[in-house]
């Protein structure tokens, strides 16, 4: 979820404040109603210290009427709390009807914190787990509205703000050396966030990752989701239940997460380079195949990426040294009969490698959350949903101790355009292009939001994209074999 | 869920045929309905060993058009099956649209053999609940019908059909030393069935807890719940989610569950006795109050019963001799406004006992499944939900290591009657009857469904009911006192 995030995202002091006066005006309105209708609402902020979570939720109870708003900082339990279960502070602290809860931190310390200090264990998180989502979804089917926040900052810059803050003594203080002890634990951190993430980011209590560097940039994130949540919460009729309350915001192209935006497509691999890497990384795939067979290791590879981004040559090169009895290439298209007739992931499930053996997936199950979304075959509910599904579905390929690798091959429109065109003027390439892909081409911007949430939404750690730079056909190929191989020798 | 169980249910000739002829009718012709209509369905059968689950799978499927089901035996996996995710035998073989698949035997094997075996461990058990959460809520979403049974018989049922099984020559061979070694570890999967149950019993695919030792009245049972939740199937429009579709059938009173039934009210004790075992009880919890607090263990006891049924009386008794700093007594009413503007179950975490006291509800968070089901104050969608929801939160205080009691005081109508007028009759207790009180008990049997059903579904092995025969007052009172005392001294 946090690895794909571009944390480099920020907003002129112009654009800030055009957006932030409207976005404040119509949180103070959509308070009012939220109190008439009488809608309770929690607002969740997790993150990095020196995130600005403070700053933040400052600047958002500025736009509100005080009276219809609590705050609640989660500080480490005192005796009160310890000697009653970990939710118990934060069932006593559900906002009543019409009100809004803030927590400044939450039950989310049960498996950040205390699971990085070692008071819960990974094994035990999967029931903390369980007790979270089921207190979110109590909640959400009593007429809640959960709206959870993370701040995210790169451990650079947690660091450069801990040494800004020291700097001046009216701010020294505020770093202490439990701050320092957090700073180095960083990437244990980083892996209990993630973890966290894909075990709660559920239909009715979503997650939202914010871009945390630039302070601008992450307070119109913060009031644009709060905006639309508190909006949607209020024409939410009672009896709705969690999971038919389908929330989840459309965010303007300002601010939404661009992982695309920042892949340098300039990468590329001279002819000699290639030919003699080509070579090497095949002969190596082929030993590894061997021991994948050898110790029953499971391997799951997908290919996604635009049209005549190189999908099928990739996969040649990938195989081409293989023994054809290890792997299975599996192209993915419209579902046939028998398909549809089933659940959308049957078809996947049922290609499931024997352990020992390398599913070749080219297109996937991706596919809800790409062509079916932007293509309005799969209603919003149902592609919304679809990422708890995936990542669902691959957590249990996972713990199988599956080699799950997702790749992305990304290169430009123009590039795309050229290829079309080349394809064209062969007669041998011809039967490629069809009237769907220059379809496909013209509706670039609504794909390039539907591949950057993806990439967000289920990039967990166990089962990350890999975007490979497709520009130069080479450079791809070889980061495919790079990877597949380092993969694979890390595991065997 | 199984421990209130009344196995001794049966049907006379007369009833089965009378039922079963109309139910197989009925589920013949709602399968084609479900042909027609597209709908896909799941029925899986659990349960005991010689339970007779293939008996009734045949039974049911000769209702039915053989081109509209298959029927799926789930042996110890084979080669073929361990090398994959353990839910990938059970997602190739999901039915298609408009079929039946009938599971003999499923993916709970992984949480009821491979735990008891050894294969999974407790703690582990809790992932794979969430794997199988996940994979039933991802098809119930997709617009699947998930029917799940378990089978239920005595332990020395079990032996007393095993040895029938052997004694012919026809059959012997029947009886494996498998069967024999599960049957000695009856206990152990009686456990692991409670725990599966309860984590597993969810609003989009609900167990039904099928008394089995009559085959009669097993059939009438499957076939009545198969036949509902066909019809239910059929009326589902496709956009519904899981949560929102609320499964779940009232049953016919001759086939539901009648915990209260084989209640033996005629349990008494003289006076003498009484006198003694109350000074010899009372001074016990005295002793046993104070090392719960020094030991700080968290107490939670629960009462509910009929109206004069004696609950003020027994908590009385109960905490005459206790230090008054170590215990609260908490009355539930009628919910005060600040209440009825937060979740339903708020007010009872409030009153979480710190650790090392005593928490004594004189009526709890069951009035969702009691009262407010018989006067309609909760819709049927939210006091389906509340068994589960009560379950979750019942399942933290236990996990906290929360010591939880819930008795259920329980009198005859015609003590009840005699109470009421005795207290009509003498001034100083006239102010403890109402209209209200006069009004539920014309409403008994309604109230009898709901508590049997309460019984049932909310009996947890670390959370069970204990009934209390409370037509004598002096008997409730010794029982109540013996459990609490024998409850507080096995864990301090």
């Amino acid at each position: 979820m946090l690895e794909k995030i571009d944390l480099d995202k920020t907003l002129s002091k112009d654009e800030y404040r055009k957006a932030v006066g409207t976005l404040e005006e119509r949180i103070g309105s959509l308070q009012r109603a939220v109190k008439e209708r009488g809608v309770p609402v929690i607002v969740v902020f997790e993150g990095w210290d020196a995130a600005g979570k403070g700053t933040l939720i400052n600047r958002l109870l500025l736009a509100m009427d005080p009276r219809g708003f609590s705050v609640h900082q989660t500080l480490p339990p005192k005796e009160e709390e310890l000697y009653r279960p970990f939710l118990w502070r934060f069932w006593i602290n559900v906002p009543e009807k019409g009100h809004i809860a803030v927590f400044d931190r939450s039950w989310y310390e049960r498996v950040l914190v205390d699971r990085v200090d070692g008071a819960v264990t990974k094994k035990e998180c999967d029931g903390v787990y369980g007790d979270i989502n089921a207190f979110e979804r109590q909640l959400s089917d009593g007429g809640y509205r959960i709206i959870k926040f993370f701040l995210h900052i790169s451990k650079g810059e947690q660091k450069k703000r801990f040494r800004k803050l020291e700097k001046s003594k009216a701010t020294a203080w505020r770093v202490t050396d439990e701050d320092w002890r957090h700073h180095r634990q960083y990437d244990d951190y980083y892996r209990a966030v993630e973890d966290t993430i894909v075990h709660t980011d559920t239909v009715w209590a979503p997650w939202t990752i914010v871009e945390a560097t630039d302070r601008r940039f992450a307070t119109v994130k913060v009031f644009t989701v709060v905006a639309d949540a508190l909006e949607k919460g209020i024409s939410r009729h009672g009896g709705e239940s969690a999971a038919e309350y389908v929330t989840g915001t459309v965010l303007p192209d300002q601010i939404s997460s661009t992982v695309l935006d920042s892949v340098d497509l300039s990468k590329s691999l001279a002819r000699e380079a290639y030919e003699e890497e080509l070579d090497r990384y095949q002969k190596k795939v082929r030993k590894l195949e061997h021991l994948v067979y050898v110790k029953r290791l499971p391997v799951v590879i997908v290919f996604q990426g635009w049209d005549a981004a190189g999908k099928g040559g990739n996969i040649r090169r990938l195989v081409q040294k293989m023994d054809p009895r290890g792997y299975e290439v599996i192209p993915v298209g419209a579902p046939n009969d028998a398909e549809l007739n089933r659940h959308y992931l049957w078809r996947f499930w049922v290609r499931f490698p024997k352990a020992g053996h390398i599913a070749i997936f080219d297109r996937s199950w991706y596919g809800r959350v790409l062509v079916e979304r932007v293509e309005g075959l799969a209603s919003e509910p149902l592609w919304r949903r679809a990422y708890r599904e995936i990542n669902e579905m691959e957590l249990q390929f996972i713990r199988f101790g599956t080699v799950l690798l997702k790749f992305w091959l990304h290169i430009s429109p123009e590039e795309q355009l050229r290829r079309f065109e080349a394809r064209e003027a062969d007669p041998r390439k011809r039967w490629k292009i069809t009237e769907e892909d220059w379809r496909n081409r013209e509706k670039r911007d609504a794909y390039e939001r539907a591949v950057n949430d993806m990439l967000v939404k289920t990039s967990t750690p166990d089962a990350p994209w890999v975007i490979v730079e497709a520009e130069s056909k080479l450079y791809a190929r070889i980061k495919v074999l790079k990877t597949v191989t380092e993969a694979l020798e890390k595991r065997l």
